[in-house]
């Protein structure tokens, strides 16, 4: 089957100078959108390998990953798409394009300029690089992890540090991070560097840019310096009581079936519409897929700690509401797309958080979880209630693990990742040195001795895929769905008493209008945040948030 | 990621002419190599859509499969290809290529050459055509089918068969379907037609090269005028016997899991690699997926008969072996793949007949049948032997719908239908007279009084699809099982109580070898088996095996 695009020929500036600026942005959104179904074909593939790929088609899927890459690069680099983009730019610098398009046309042609810049500013021998160091790095990581032996790793981390530098060079040159740039030149000025002398300063900016479209670094030192100040002296507050919740009826034998009929349910009660997506299993959870009208997420679940499966399902199923809210007009095209990393973390931790660890989400989840454990084993699970169920979800319980922590001790773990990967990549440390940072810090913040590094710095993935400049995300996020709740809470009236019904579609509608249909409508997350709540992203009442919450269950 | 492929930069024909043989080859398959990369995302897109999709997703996957298409349309149009192309045309037709390449890679050069002109013969408007006609034209089959209303499916009937004749004709412009034009020119001169006037003798062959490449019309005649004189009074004979196996033990509650777990475990025996494969659930029982390293078969189960789910899984399991059992030296080039449909479909039959209906097999799948079904309802069962086993799996009983038959009345359906096509196509009759005509012949063939068309001329999809030329593989598909079982039988000493043990490898590895490996080398399936048996396909081969086996069976 051939598509209309093919027809679409190369026209020359003289040609497009002379079109409208309807004309040009029709054109744009072909091409945007052939990239678009090329990059949910790819999503497609990327979906099925965590969730139904045997394991002999690792190199055959490798391979038909990297052709549709190389061909949706293709796309982007085409220079008939370069020219419509530039006879855009031109206009939109001697008229207002507001005359012609609205707000959300003209946010795609920000942003498809931005994606085709991003995609093209790259050499391909590095890109090329980059796949294979991941590849190799990765497979270097779990071998470490594994033996719980940082010195195996370390070679690669460093390779990465080098190669993401040399990636953010190129991106400063192609004026993708203006910000970054203009840190690191002031950085060069103050410091007196000659134009051999290297300097990193800017850098880790330029990192934060790829997951958190316009927020600066001076913001996100602010708001972390904030949180560390005031959850540290919490965590000490909780720990001197010296108490603990009961959470005894969470454990024992969950058969799998059950679980996931009970979280299949909740999912599906909380509003992810099943015949536009699908709840899987995998070994770590995710939400992806294909296309808005296609999302994929999964969950995964643990026999004895019925915990997991569900706060994973809920989890994922913010994020795919998200997708699944997204606006069916802009299908296809940027501006649909979610705003930041952050931004999407906050919808799953609205659902995970403000929702799932509520008194009103367990005065009506708790029925329905009996209904479906009914063994003799389950009789203290069957006497429990929705109070007892509330204080055991929200224990605090510092440890080791990032992806176990509570939600007083998370923003701990990101900040120390933080520092040291924002020290690594403007070189004030070497990785050499990362183990006795982390663990000292993990000493300082949480007051955990760690014995391996396995429980310490070679617990995430993250590095080993060059994902640095990822984690404040995850913090932002939880900081996003605070404010975002609170603006929903004075919006719905009776929220709370909806919630104890398990009515969540009001919430899930308020969302849906307010932040899924908006896309990347707005240029950052604080914009939105602001436009939303008259307020910037504010760690203070996060700090007020944790702080109320924890008083009360620990009675502090 | 970008691919090697990208900085394969398009040559001028100077430049290509002073390259060797070899390095022409190794550009030819980067190329051809990357088209099959993109070809198998959108195997697995399809395969998704069948299996796992939810039912929104129906317009964006159609996004997705186009833009993929349009992308592979222009991948093989590329001039840098066409040019290779030529220039290894230019020395195969000066120079012995054999001196440089082997005969799969002389084969691939053929195989390519025929895909690329296949791709490019027909103008980008037609192929779009034939996509939404074949849409709408599904659409309306369901609902004619529903309501066995054949008028109102007859319009669209009449689309395609147009639609067919002007895809013919383009093809034949471009030199693609040389036997084809041949027919055609010979039927205009014995017919003294001037230029202008119509004919369409030599279509059908075209739409025969199709699926059976090389397989040509006058031949397929002959085996299937062979196969009605003989297998009709067989039927007859049958009938007059007037008795029939039990095979009562085969029908009640077969709990559906458990079918599961006894067609999962029939398909390992026999050799399916679950590491490289998938088995699962669809509403038509198919084999895909994107890669021999991912086969991707289904099956389905009905609760109160078993034999559906079971025949269905191990038919396609050896559709299944076949594309697992590819050349991996040749993996992502067309000489690996099948070489034709029939070929593909003697395989499935090979397994689900030669094998899945005999006494040897049941000697062996039995116990572990009842193993799976204790329950006191399966006391009949529990009580069979392998003999009646045998006999309730091969009962011989004509009715109205082809995906029922058993294998004696099986080639008249096919016959009835590749009549009925063949004379559609070259304007014999009209689309109008196929009810009429469908049902005298059901009469004829299988002395059945058709009542509503939905169980006559309406029941299969496959005209809906424009899918004509496509029914005999099915029958060929059949002899070619039985030479081939002939030639294994021969070659493997012992087969039968190999197959009595459920020791499957040893025919397994001899089709490997002999069918599965040798990909598309040969030029037709007759090349195949005359390679393989020293004879060409023969029906009465075919006939002699019905004849003897049912002979036996019903004591004739």
């Amino acid at each position: 089957m051939l598509r209309a695009t093919m027809t679409v020929l190369a026209k020359t500036s003289a040609e497009l100078s002379s079109e409208s600026v309807r004309s040009l942005y029709n054109q744009l959104i072909v091409r945007v959108k052939e990239i678009s179904h090329l990059e949910a074909a790819s999503g497609l593939l990327q979906w099925d390998q965590e969730v139904m790929m045997p394991p002999k088609a690792a190199d055959s899927r490798a391979d038909q990953v990297s052709a549709l890459a190389g061909l949706s690069h293709g796309l982007k680099s085409a220079p008939a798409l370069g020219s419509i983009l530039e006879e855009l730019e031109k206009r939109q610098a001697i008229q207002d394009l507001s005359a012609d398009l609205n707000p959300f046309e003209i946010a795609n042609i920000r942003l498809s300029r931005k994606a085709i810049k991003d995609a093209t500013s790259l050499p391909s021998e590095l890109v090329k690089t980059i796949a294979a160091l991941n590849s190799k790095s990765c497979n270097a990581w779990a071998e470490a992890r594994k033996e719980s032996n940082f010195a195996k790793f370390a070679p690669f981390l460093e390779e990465q540090i080098r190669t993401l530098r040399e990636k953010v060079s190129y991106q400063m040159k192609a004026g993708i991070c203006e910000e970054a740039r203009k840190i690191n030149e002031k950085a060069r000025v103050s410091l007196g560097l000659k134009d051999d002398e290297k300097c990193y300063k800017g850098y880790y900016q330029a990192l934060i840019d790829e997951y958190e479209p316009g927020f600066k670094e001076d913001r996100l030192q602010l708001l972390f310096n904030d949180l560390k100040k005031n959850i540290v002296p919490l965590i000490a507050k909780i720990k001197a009581k010296n108490f603990q919740h009961d959470n005894s009826f969470l454990q024992g034998d969950f058969d799998v079936a059950k679980q996931t009929a009970y979280s299949h349910r909740i999912a599906k009660e909380i509003g992810f519409d099943t015949d536009a997506g699908r709840l899987d299993v995998s070994t770590h959870p995710f939400t992806g897929g294909p296309h808005p009208t296609d999302v994929r997420m999964t969950t995964r679940y643990t026999a004895n700690y019925m915990m997991e499966g569900l706060t994973s399902t809920i989890h994922e199923t913010g994020h795919s509401l998200y997708e699944q809210g997204r606006n069916p007009e802009y299908y296809d095209t940027p501006v649909s797309q979610a705003l930041s990393l952050g931004v999407h973390e906050s919808q799953s931790l609205l659902w995970e958080r403000m929702v799932g660890l509520s008194r009103q989400f367990w005065t009506y989840a708790l029925p329905l979880l009996k209904e479906q454990f009914q063994e003799p084993s389950h009789q203290n699970l069957q006497a429990a209630s929705a109070e007892q169920m509330y204080k055991a979800f929200n224990r605090v319980d510092p440890g080791f693990i990032r992806v176990e922590a509570d939600e007083v001790t998370y923003p701990l773990h990101i900040i120390l990742r933080y520092e040291i990967e924002k020290s690594l990549v403007e070189g004030d440390i070497t990785v050499a040195e990362i183990p006795n940072l982390w663990n000292a810090k993990m000493k300082e913040y949480l007051g955990l001795d760690v014995t391996e590094d396995r429980l310490g710095c070679l617990q995430d993935t993250h590095w080993a895929f060059g994902l640095i400049g990822y984690f404040p995300t995850y913090t932002l996020g939880s900081i996003y769905a605070v404010q975002i709740f609170g603006a929903a809470k004075e919006a719905i009236p009776n929220l709370d008493e909806h919630l104890t019904k398990g009515e969540f579609h009001v919430l899930k509608k308020w969302l849906n209008e307010n932040i899924h249909k908006q896309g990347s409508l707005r240029e950052s997350g604080d914009d939105l945040i602001h436009h939303l709540t008259g307020k910037s992203l504010d760690s203070s009442l996060y700090v007020q948030y944790l702080t109320a919450k924890y008083t009360e269950i620990y009675d502090l």
